[in-house]
């Protein structure tokens, strides 16, 4: 029973531009599946860091369209014991190293079947110790994007390994506590603490460091060139930017630290 | 009365490497036009730097095929006042925030028809406050490239925001005055002088800083490794260039710093 | 007698990622051969750098399609007496100037016919003194991928320029001495000792500096994190790593380097 083919195969990984990894494993996908669109996700994901590749997987997957094929290789533990695994949701398939470099995406997108990626017939027929990207991952990819069933590929899981869900606190009086979870090219800061935890307060207080920012705004040009300011980004988040700045340069903010938010009169 | 679709859609962004920004547009894309090529012309374009976006997508769209779709999106302003705007040249279609990023290119490509993106039906079904990249341009662009005339796509306007074209000046005694508008990966600085404006002058004097280069060189092959020179570079404006070096270094050389050239004894 | 189209066109370059050399590389060829997926091998290899570039190509070029098109442009001789050349082997076509940077690829895949491209009709109309990439290399690499024979393309040469390969040494004690011929985005050093030298030893001294590496690991993931190994990487070369860390920084290792290894019990 084929499938029909993927719209595309997307690819987030640590390996850099300086290297051909990234060819190489877009020349693996070309050489099973021609023709596929293979689209970058980033590829310049923080080397070995399982977290940051869940962030800007579970950001970006639902922008592709039904059936995309999301390869994503952070992989501290290649030529190790753990597994390599595909997934099938109901809009999309991923291809990973089994690390919980997953767990945000299928959080929004629950896994209908998992499977541990054993048959050599769809790997490449040498296997390296250091390169299942190319050698294991890719392959993959490629066989579910040209239509082959996943339950074809390998043994059936139930226990794929899942990292810790970020995880913002509420305390008695409202005080929100959450933490920058990732810092992008602007400079911007976003935090673990998503829009529906906030609501449409009127007027706020939030707390970054030794900074506070009194309300919210709408979009980064409601306040002058320069200035710090709160609002909810793009991906759904509390996020930290100062207007054509950088903010976590100007206010000293790092990935990790803690921030806290509270209401003052709720809308 | 549909158009036939585009060749290719092409993307000039500050959006960088190290975030998603860039595979989601192509994800947006891809969904509404499948298959279609995406090609990236830069995606790290100085951020918020309309004049650096603009020379790119001058210095590129030509070598593109007929009826490309060049998204851009450098856009200090977005969610606020400036407009979306979509336009059709007879060789091309641009889509843009209306904030002059398009200026150059159309000097070269005179627009035909210009319209405001405001049909949500052209749009995602929630535009966010800080991506339109995403939720505006990219919709637009895929669209357009599909074949929807751009006269469904918003109302036609005829007073796109523009920003100053570079105007080298030349005085009584020929000396023409310009500045350097762009240091490219190699460290060569183009300035904005162009070819025609120099002609084919047997001897010439060019100074930038405390340097001075005597005479035109026809390639960067026609000096010893490690010297400077002058010469018409792939962009048709005149270059100083360190070959096998970097003039910027080599010469202590900004975007922004004054050139002057004259000839001694025209052709 | 037309060839078929190929099914890739690679990309290898040192335009870097700030310019728009390479998109306009790529405007170029789906102009002249719409709908040829381009991929990207890398765009940051080290400028001027022929041996780079051609450790690169080589370690790369074997995973794409049967009729690839490997378009190489690290081109310090651009506008000068240097060649421009297309070859085609067994498996691919590449098209380079004569420099040297096809010289490993050609030794994996031995050439069958290589040609001088002197052929107007397969250029730009205007060919610029300093951007071949885009007036010379871009048209030859997609008319071959679009199926015009070699032989159209210029005169046929059999004197193409080469350039050393890394010749590791093994003396009359067993000890293989060879170099650092790269470090890749993790830090990895990998050496320019092949497999094939080494063969399955049981026990090895490794000496890089002033650093002595004891045993082979099949992986990475064989020592703890923070710890120096020795493998055989995945380009099939002995590579020096440390796990989850930068070995080039830990043990201060930098390209060209010496290395030495010796086995002490052969298997």
């Amino acid at each position: 029973m084929e499938q029909r083919a993927a719209p595309a195969v997307t690819l987030l990984t640590d390996f850099g531009a300086e290297d051909t990894f990234v060819g190489v494993v877009k020349g693996v996908i070309l050489t099973i599946a021609p023709g596929i669109p293979v689209v970058d996700l980033t590829n310049v994901s923080p080397r070995h860091d399982i977290a940051s590749a869940a962030f800007h997987l579970a950001a970006a997957m639902r922008f592709f369209p039904q059936g995309t094929v999301h390869l994503v290789v952070v992989d501290p533990g290649v030529g190790g014991e753990r597994r390599a695994v595909a997934v099938e949701t109901g809009t999309a398939f991923y291809v990973a190293p089994d690390n919980g470099v997953l767990t945000f995406a299928l959080q929004q997108d629950p896994p209908k079947c998992a499977v541990h990626l054993t048959r050599p017939e769809y790997r490449l027929s040498r296997v390296s110790a250091t390169f299942h990207g190319r050698d294991v991952f890719a392959p993959a990819a490629a066989y579910l994007a040209k239509g082959v069933p996943i339950r074809n590929m390998g043994a059936v899981i139930d226990d794929l390994v899942t990292i810790p869900m970020p995880r913002p606190t509420v305390d008695n009086e409202g005080v929100i506590r959450g933490h920058v979870q990732h810092i992008d090219h602007f400079g911007n800061c976003i935090t673990d603490i998503p829009a529906d935890l906030i609501g449409e307060p009127r007027a706020t207080i939030l707390e970054a460091g030794d900074h506070v920012i009194n309300g919210m705004s709408p979009s980064y040009s409601a306040v002058a060139p320069g200035m710090a300011l709160a609002l909810i980004g793009s991906s759904g988040y509390l996020e930290i930017a100062v207007r054509e700045g950088s903010a976590a340069e100007s206010l000293g903010l790092q990935r990790g630290n803690p921030v806290s938010f509270r209401s003052l009169s709720p809308a």
